[in-house]
């Protein structure tokens, strides 16, 4: 038998997300908001987790898209910035905490979004689907054959420590390596540029809209940056040769101009035969994303779920 | 009922091999091999092949890997230098010559070898796998979650086209584009560039001695070359987050200095945690790995086969 409802739950740095999702529909029937608040440590994230899961729908399927890097699929935590944990095994403490009643699978959040996107939103209906979101840092998703391509150890989609400099002068970025187009196009590293050749605390909105009136330092940056989003993007659709290109994220749905050049490059920079088929769309889902795609994730049969404790 | 047997077909530029393969063992039970010769009308080439067929395994299901660009999955041949082919509908005209006793699958060669390696040799056992071969040109394969990444169009695994330059100098590229890994490394551009630089008709075999050896102007080329295919192996696996990456080709299978620089610099251009769980390995297979693959292919239900006339 296979369930009607799943909780889907988005982990972030600042707010624990979760939704009680009608699975036909991808309806969110209930949702659930608070900060992730102090103390942060394992223990108390995991029983912070199992009172919501418990209220919104008991015994259901129950999925999380997790700000982290993880190291296998059973929920190993291998790095979260933003919840300072390292080695942590979220997953087996989960559902060792929930028990038997309730299946459970973990995920990269940006999978999680780019799942609901496949699901109910831009990309629905694609059997091959690349997502790319560009805030704070960038984070991607694959769909291939129409299933979720999670890699050996679950952190497939890392499209944004693709390198696109390694001279000696390629930017460092906080993976520990050099020259990830995180670290020249991802918010973060963003809002520092700008702050240092502006003095001033624009954002890219704000360089977007000066780019888009003509201003020349603007068009400048987005004419050095543009180029290296779309050799990353088209690099990525030429491998893959995905149906659909799916761009969201803080940065990117507020940038018009610069996803206009972007897209301008990668008629150069996509192998041919892939970029004929290709449409490039915004995500559609907004913060609804993540919540469908890790209740649908949850629901659906897998090869490797969290064993059970 | 499942077939036990399947033809596997290896339609190159220079020559037409087929073998009937036993599907539990592998085996190639019977092997034929004669020049694809002139003329190469289609008209021509597809009797050619179904004579070949009918004399193998009459019945049997086929799997055919094609050295050519590919637009759908039912074998539409986009474009082929090597049999001088321009949207060739091979698969339907095939088909409507086999008639209906024949289950037909037209796969890209390079996909087909990838898929060979997967069920008999080098990625035997792995659910994520790259294969990047680099001969005349550079292929690749993508197989992710146990399936083969065919694309929307049947053209995915296009790594030989990743741009790794995309300045003013960018080498161009038979594609039409500029800056690919294949303008540098592939063995054509590289024998032209051997030749060009040194006066002789050295082979990248050559170099790669040389440069073992010490030479000066082969270290330096090997020096040159192997951050841009470390590169773009790096970005890829990094997406992927794929166990086995299988390298194989005229080119690497006989450059072992290249290779070892190669791999020494992917620990810096591959995201941490996708390298840590990634072996690099040769192909195992050689020649019969298409052969192999493609029937393997043919016999494998697949969301999209060749419509029957």
């Amino acid at each position: 038998m296979s369930a009607q409802h799943a909780v889907g739950i988005d982990l972030g740095g600042s707010n624990l997300r979760a939704a009680r999702v009608e699975l036909t529909s991808s309806t969110i029937e209930q949702h659930h908001r608070e900060p992730v608040g102090e103390p942060r440590d394992p223990q108390t994230i995991v029983a912070k987790v199992a009172r919501v899961v418990e209220r919104l729908s008991p015994g259901a399927p129950v999925g999380i898209g997790i700000a982290a890097m993880l190291s296998d699929r059973e929920g190993t935590v291998a790095n979260s910035p933003h919840l300072r944990w390292r080695d942590v095994p979220f997953g087996r403490l989960l559902a060792a905490r929930l028990g038997d009643r309730y299946p459970l699978t973990v995920t990269n959040d940006v999978n999680a979004i780019i799942w609901g996107e496949h699901v109910a939103g831009a990309a629905r209906g694609c059997r091959d689907v690349l997502g790319v979101y560009v805030g704070t840092g960038i984070g991607g998703g694959v769909i291939a054959n129409g299933a979720l391509v999670e890699g050996v150890t679950n952190c497939a989609g890392e499209i944004g420590h693709t390198k696109v400099r390694w001279d000696r002068e390629a930017a460092p970025c906080e993976c520990g390596q050099r020259g990830c187009i995180e670290a020249y196009v991802g918010g973060s590293y963003l809002l520092a540029r700008i702050a240092r050749e502006t003095g001033t605390a624009g954002t890219p909105a704000d360089v977007d809209r000066l780019a888009a009136a003509g201003d020349p330092w603007a068009s400048a940056l987005w004419a050095e940056l543009a180029p290296l989003l779309s050799i990353t993007l088209g690099n990525a659709v030429s491998l893959l040769n995905c149906e659909r290109l799916v761009l969201g994220g803080g940065v990117l749905s507020r940038t018009p101009a610069l996803v206009a050049l972007v897209k301008q490059h990668m008629a150069e920079t996509t192998n041919g035969p892939s970029w004929g088929p290709l449409s490039v769309v915004q995500a559609e889902l907004g913060d609804d994303a993540g919540l469908v795609g890790a209740a649908h994730l949850a629901a659906t049969t897998r090869p490797s779920p969290v064993p059970r404790p």
